[in-house]
């Protein structure tokens, strides 16, 4: 994915597979060569810390290591894989373009959002993202729209992005499917992402991809301790008639993505309030 | 019905039940008595126009007459059941409003909307009814809030109403479920009228009712002449990819309600054009 996005020209954190724990000490002799790169850890080994990424079987941040030193760059070569480097991009925060395209090549891009992650899963997601320059967000839907096309991607295709510190944009990864990042368009877009991707598939024109209000914040529900769901779903509803609240009808399991909830309005502070306030009610991380 | 809702205290038109023809004569001689009722027609020998409804079978302006001469009263009666006779209303629009209420007693309004009527057929729904001042809009919801405190609705109640020529509001007639004239709601309110219903019968709070956009225009699509239904549909999406096409799955048949459209904005005219011309176009009545 790295090579075949750069051969097309677009900007990617810089990166090398990688087949042996020794080469992760090179890699990060070339990375601090540049000064964008992340400053080494303390008293660390590496001349910059590295990302190493399984090309097999990740998720979720599972079979992603941030390693700062030479003595933990054996554990993601024991699945005997190829391994992916990367530096360890000093971002601002994550965006997402979330783009749909049609085999007869129309193609629409949604607002670029926000997205908050914790522990390696997307947790929030606001759109459009606060405060982002124009010109960012443009080449931020640019990208994910030449990505689409050069892969002949039919469908949803979201693209996960860094805003780095120094202002750029660099692609972090991609899911060629309705992804999380692009849930808020269900209550908050003209036309959602899935009715899109439907509309993709069946070579039927695409919807409008346009936003219904200034703002839409997204916040997953994860399993957790809530003794009785039901009761907090109810209290979520009663507290916040705007709110709305889905769930995917999954089993209950720690930290699992089980819903999500997403509210419009004007003002991204509130809004941001109510729909982390309801994720927490519906986990049962607050009572109240 | 009429006679529950004036006990009430609800304004309804005048009415009576009448057993046979003859009895058509005295109602409309009572009925010239008011200066509000319509004038009779030329040279008939009624005092007043009389509706005459059948009481059991009738829907979308079936087992309705709107009767100007003694001599075609008789038809009504055939059925051999009562007739309910009323008034014919001056009314200057249509109204309706749509409420939801759960068995714990609470309810919600949606904003009034303006329903044309062709063929005893609704035909197009605008929401909220333009230039409606707000105090008929706020007693138009008070009236229907209290219909479903009185009868003890749950689920979704639409009340069809008269904005009659002397600024008044009569109750035309009551439908107790989900209502063509809260189709916007789907794509125009923060909570559709499907989703507060099922929320009503599950006994879970309501959602909000508001609108999400200044205006929502809703055309009904009827069974037509369309030769090639599915490329009609291509064209309405590829024209207007902000209008939202639902579609039934029933058999399509002439004057058949088959689906809707529906569009949200800013400017009234604007949405009523490009609803109307995708419901027409879908119809078949123009092809570009």
């Amino acid at each position: 994915m790295r090579s075949r996005l750069t051969k097309a020209g677009i900007p990617v954190p810089r990166h090398a597979v990688l087949s042996a724990p020794d080469d992760v000490a090179a890699f990060a002799a070339e990375l601090a060569v540049s000064r964008e790169s992340a400053p080494p850890a303390d008293g660390s080994d590496l001349a910059a810390p590295v990302v190493l990424k399984t090309t097999r079987g990740g998720y979720d941040g599972k079979g992603v290591w941030v390693v700062t030193s030479l003595a933990r760059a054996g554990e993601p070569f024991r699945a005997g894989v190829p391994v992916l480097a990367e530096e360890l991009v000093a971002f601002r925060r994550e965006l997402s373009a979330v783009v749909a395209r049609s085999p007869y090549g129309q193609a629409v891009a949604y607002p670029v959002v926000e997205s908050v992650q914790r522990d390696g899963i997307c947790v929030e997601v606001v759109a459009p993202a606060p405060a982002l320059p124009d010109d960012l967000a443009v080449e931020a839907q640019r990208i994910a729209l030449t990505i689409a096309a050069e892969l002949g991607v039919v469908g949803v295709l979201a693209v996960e992005l860094f805003e780095t510190v120094d202002g750029r944009i660099l692609v972090n990864e991609l899911a060629m499917r309705p992804h999380n990042t692009g849930h808020w368009t269900i209550d908050g877009a003209a036309t959602s992402q899935f009715e899109n991707h439907l509309r993709a598939v069946l070579d039927l024109p695409l919807g409008s991809p346009a936003a219904r209000a200034p703002y839409a914040v997204m916040v997953n529900v994860l399993g957790g301790d809530a003794p009785d769901v039901y009761s907090a779903y109810r209290h979520c509803m009663a507290r916040d008639p705007a709110l709305k609240i889905h769930w995917y009808g999954k089993e209950l399991r720690p930290g699992r993505k089980v819903g999500h909830v997403t509210v419009c309005g004007d003002d991204v502070d509130d809004l941001r309030d109510r729909a982390r306030h309801a994720a927490a009610h519906l986990r049962g991380d607050i009572d109240e």
